[in-house]
């Protein structure tokens, strides 16, 4: 076991887009565990957009990462010293270990994993927080019915491509919306999408009209900015917006100029009878089982995929969520750490 | 029975405020009644902010008025001539009339009005369309739970009115806005609302903040504009907004100048997990047994009440309807015709 414990701390807020300097990688000890406690050594680290919000002091739904302490993030990690009957040494978890090599834990909010069922890093995909929020935001709010489109973006990451595959098992057509043609391709080829739009294409208005003939009947917000923008004209009356993310934005520093087309948003709301509706995974806590149920199943049956987009070291975790803000990655961004 | 029918139609398509100019009062021969249909003399009309709507070509719910047809409206008139064994001459009736002396009908939509129930102009009313648009919009989508603040604006008006008597009897603290002292009296001492704020006032974010001092769960929106802004930083987690109606902003001929704050309000609804819905009274016309049957008992009860504003003569009506969208009425508006 390593004498150190390496950690990506926040040394300072960004204002715009985060870029290296913006984290520090430190040593420290190895915490020492307490009783009832563990501690967990980090096999895998995911990095997901939301973690943008929280290098930020602006009021959310979770307090902000403090100037110098590590980042927050899922991990799976491994139980190497345990002082806990419920997580002995040796046995793979779940936890929120955060952007460095050790972390301790009373157990709360630690989930066992079993190898045996699934690879244990989807845990942070597919079986884990982008998984179940993609289930329960279309399932929940979006509620599509056979027959309807569901337009997501993101498409290719975590989050979108399920909700993309989720639509389908449900009988509805999924248009799924990526950057460049190789995640296009890979959208309609490798997961069975009706149809795919690259946002860098020509005319995204345009492309987005064509391939939804028939209106938009869900749309899966995770993105906003222009995406959202070629959504709303196609919306059908009655459409349905989970919202749980708004990537485009995250690194923001003004509003865009005017003219403020907030009161055009909230006129669409009434005539076409919109419901817009945001959501964060654990406010639909209650469907941890079914959605393990029902996605662990579709998993093993073969009727949904995924894809990991795994980096090497924890020293590249902050270039590597640099990138995801720019739509690098290509699937679930997972930092190997050990 | 008059020879003649008198008809205000729509002379020509305003942009921003209508002015008398665009309606025209006049006379064409009293319609003749065909096989199954009925004959009926408006006895009140209805004046609601909706009827902006369908002087403007902009796509909407419905179909605009056409240039030269009589505007579109809710009345409660007499059967005076019947084919119909259902509609017999003499009775009641609420009927989608129009601004006109007389129209025909061949019984699609007229409800009969028992005049011992309850005075006929309520069907125009709390007992009418204004009453089920806050009855179905404040319980379907609002959903207050006792304990929490409900807030509506145009609170003197027959949709607010009833929001915050039905938000009281739900248990929920109701906190109404309307222009100027008097309405704002009326709302807490006749309608036992249990705080009022002046948006002629002078700071409505704050008089509205401390009206609100544990924040709005519910905002049933049928207004916009100033009222909006305001009530956007005092939303809790999880306020949900049944939209029914902008009034503000019905004249608006271009949008507000910048920065586009629609970022700022996505950013809203995914950080505080709103629930923004819009909603016509049609869509929950399933609801129209359960409606009658609470507020009706409600109103005998004594537990709910309104109060009307009422104009006589058909030819006021214009001047009437653009007073409506300035707040000039005080209780809901309906013209005496005959």
């Amino acid at each position: 076991m390593a004498a150190m414990n390496r950690r990506i701390v926040l040394a300072s807020r960004p204002h715009g887009e985060p870029t290296p300097a913006h984290f520090r990688l430190e040593e420290s000890r190895v915490p020492s565990v307490r009783a009832g406690e563990v501690l967990l050594r980090t096999r895998w680290l995911s990095l997901d957009p939301y973690m943008r919000g929280r290098m930020s002091a602006a009021k959310s739904y979770a307090a902000p990462v403090a100037i110098g302490e590590p980042m927050t993030g899922g991990t799976v990690s491994e139980v190497v010293e345990s002082d806990n009957p419920d997580f002995p040494v040796g046995s793979l978890v779940s936890a929120f270990g955060g952007w460095q090599d050790f972390s301790t834990s009373d157990g709360t909010g630690l989930q066992r994993i079993d190898p045996a069922l699934a690879p244990p890093t989807t845990a942070l995909g597919i079986l884990g927080m982008p998984g179940m929020t993609a289930y329960t935001g279309l399932l929940t709010i979006g509620r599509p019915k056979p027959g309807e489109t569901v337009v997501v973006a993101a498409a290719a990451g975590p989050v979108g491509s399920l909700v993309g595959q989720i639509a389908r098992l449900k009988g509805a057509r999924a248009v799924g919306i990526a950057g460049g043609p190789d995640k296009c391709r890979y959208l309609t080829e490798e997961l069975g999408f009706d149809a795919a739009v690259d946002h860098r294409g020509e005319d995204l208005p345009a492309s987005l009209a064509a391939a939804c003939p028939k209106g938009i009947d869900v749309y899966f917000e995770n993105v906003g900015g222009p995406v959202f923008d070629a959504v709303l004209p196609l919306l059908n009356d009655f459409a349905r917006m989970p919202v749980c993310g708004l990537v485009a934005g995250y690194n923001a520093t003004e509003l865009p100029p005017g003219p403020d087309r907030s009161p055009t948003l909230m006129r669409m709301v009434l005539t076409k009878r919109l419901r817009i509706q945001g959501f964060i995974v654990w406010d639909f806590s209650d469907q941890i089982e079914a959605f393990l149920r029902d996605v662990g199943g579709w998993l093993k049956e073969g009727r949904v995929t995924y894809r990991e987009d795994v980096v090497e070291g924890l020293e590249n975790a902050p270039e590597a969520f640099i990138g995801l803000l720019k739509g690098r990655n290509f699937g679930k961004l997972i930092v190997h750490v050990s």
